[in-house]
C-alpha cells in the first residue's frame, strides 16, 4: 500500500508542513520506501518531483521540504511497491494532458487483472496497475466528452461510475487533479480537513513539528488537505466513506453544478 | 531566441559541468532570463525541473547544478520569450507520451503562423509556437506509424521532412528525445562535440570552471553534448548545417538503419 497527500487552496499555499509529515512515512515512521513524488500546479503548468529512492533519504525531497513552493493544487504520493518494479517510470503521481490541461493522478491500492483495462491513445510507460487505470480513465473521458464539461456534476457523475468500476477490481483510493479541481475517491482509507479562519496550531503525528497557521495565513485563506491517514494529532479530520467521491475547488468542497 | 543543451551518453553521466555553463546565460552572461528547464531520462522515466524565473537566480537550478543526477539522455533549455507569456506552462522542455515512451522536446527559434499547424489528440497546454509545433509533430508521428519503427531511418527520414516544413515557417532549432535516441535539427545554430578516451581537460566559456574528464570517466565512456553555442573554449565543437538532422544513441552519432 501507499500513502496519498493532496491539497486544494484558494491562495497559493506551501505544503512544507504536511509534506514533512508525509515523508517520515517513507522509510522512517512508515514502510513506504519505494519512491515518492509530488506535483505542484502553477497556473496551467506543473512542477514535478519524483524519486524512486526512500523519501526520508532523498536530496530532492529535502529541497521540496525546505523550499516553500506555493501552489493552489498539489498531489503527492509515497510508494510501497506491489505491482511494478521500483523505478522512476513506476513512481506516482502520473501526469498526462487532456483537453489542454495537465491531469495528475495518484493511486493507493491494488487492482486485480488490470491488464484487461482497455486502452486508447494513452499508453502506459511503466508497468503499474495504477498507470494503466489512469490511461483507461483518460480514454473513457476522451470518449465521453470532447472538452471539459461546463456542468461539473457531469464530470463527477462520470468519475463516480468509473471509480466504482475500478474499486470492484480491488482497492482504489485515488487523487486526481486538473488544475481547477481536485477529486478524491475513497475505497478503504482517505481523510480530509478544511482549515480556515480562525486558524490554530497543528502538531504533526510523525515528527516533532508544530505550526501556528494563524501566523502564516490571511483571514480569507481556505485550505483543504487530504491524506491517507490524518497527518496531525490535535485536529479533527473527516474520514471518507467507501465509494465516496469528493471534489474540491479553491479549498472548498463543491457539490452539484459548481462551474 | 533561446539556448538549447542536450546530452547523449553510453553510461549514466552527470551534466553539472555543461549545465553550469548554460545557466550563466540565463540572466548573467546571456539574456535568456525568461525561464529554464531540464529533463533527465532514467530508464523510461524522466526527472523534470522547470522554472519560469531566471536560471542564474533559481533555487531549483542550484539543486540541479550541485546534485549530480546521472543520466544517458538529457534535454535542457533556457528561454528568452518571444511568443507566449513567461509562465510555467510555457517553459520548455515539453514532455508527452507517444508509443509508451516519454518524448521530450525543446525549441529555439520562432515560427510564423504556428496557429495554422493542425492538431490531433495532443492539445497545447500553454501558448507558445514551440509547444504547438511539438503537438503537430506528435500527431504526424501517430498518423504515420503505429509504434516506434524498427528501422530508425524511417523515423529520421520522417523527422527530416517535417522539421524542414517547420523551418520554412521561421527559425527551428530543435532537440527531441525518446529515451533511446536524441535527435537534433539545425535551422540557424547548433553545435556538438563527442568526448571519448583519451579524455582531457575542458574550460567553460561562461564562468571560471575547469573539469578534467579523465578523472571522472572510464575508458569506455562516450558522451556527446549538443548546445546552441559551444560551452567550452579549449575544445573543437562541430557546427551543424542549416537543415541538418542528426540522431545520437548512447553517445554516438548514428547513420542509416541503426536499431
Amino acid at each position: 500500500m501507499c500513502e496519498l497527500l493532496g491539497m486544494s487552496a484558494n491562495v497559493p499555499t506551501d505544503i512544507c508542513f504536511s509534506f514533512t509529515g508525509l515523508i517520515q512515512r517513507g522509510g522512517r515512521t512508515g514502510p513506504h520506501k519505494d519512491g515518492w513524488g509530488i506535483v505542484f500546479y502553477e497556473g496551467k503548468g506543473v512542477r514535478e518531483f519524483r524519486d524512486p529512492s526512500p523519501s526520508c533519504e532523498s536530496e530532492i525531497a529535502k529541497l521540496v521540504q525546505d523550499y516553500p513552493i506555493k501552489s493552489c493544487n498539489v498531489v503527492s504520493h509515497i510508494r510501497q511497491a506491489n505491482v511494478g518494479d521500483i523505478c522512476l517510470e513506476n513512481t506516482h503521481p502520473f501526469v498526462r494532458e487532456l483537453w489542454g490541461c495537465n491531469w495528475t493522478f495518484a493511486h493507493n491500492g491494488q487492482l486485480k487483472d488490470s491488464e484487461w483495462l482497455s486502452l486508447g491513445k494513452d499508453i502506459p510507460i511503466g508497468t503499474t496497475d495504477s498507470e494503466r487505470a489512469f490511461c483507461w480513465l483518460l480514454d473513457k473521458l476522451r470518449t465521453e466528452f470532447t472538452c471539459m464539461p461546463e456542468d461539473i456534476s457531469k464530470l463527477t457523475d462520470f468519475l463516480q461510475v468509473h471509480c466504482d468500476q475500478l474499486r470492484a477490481m480491488g482497492v482504489y483510493n485515488m487523487l486526481l487533479c486538473n488544475s481547477h479541481y481536485l477529486f478524491a475517491y475513497c475505497s478503504t482509507k482517505l481523510h480530509w480537513i478544511t482549515r480556515r479562519a480562525p486558524f490554530g496550531q497543528a502538531q504533526l503525528k510523525d515528527t516533532e513539528m508544530t505550526v501556528n497557521f494563524a501566523g502564516e495565513t490571511t483571514p480569507n485563506d481556505i485550505v483543504t488537505v487530504i491524506a491517507t491517514e490524518p497527518l496531525t494529532d490535535n485536529e479533527v479530520w473527516q474520514q471518507m466513506e467507501t465509494g465516496e467521491l469528493l471534489a474540491f475547488k479553491e479549498g472548498l468542497r463543491i457539490v452539484g453544478t459548481d462551474t
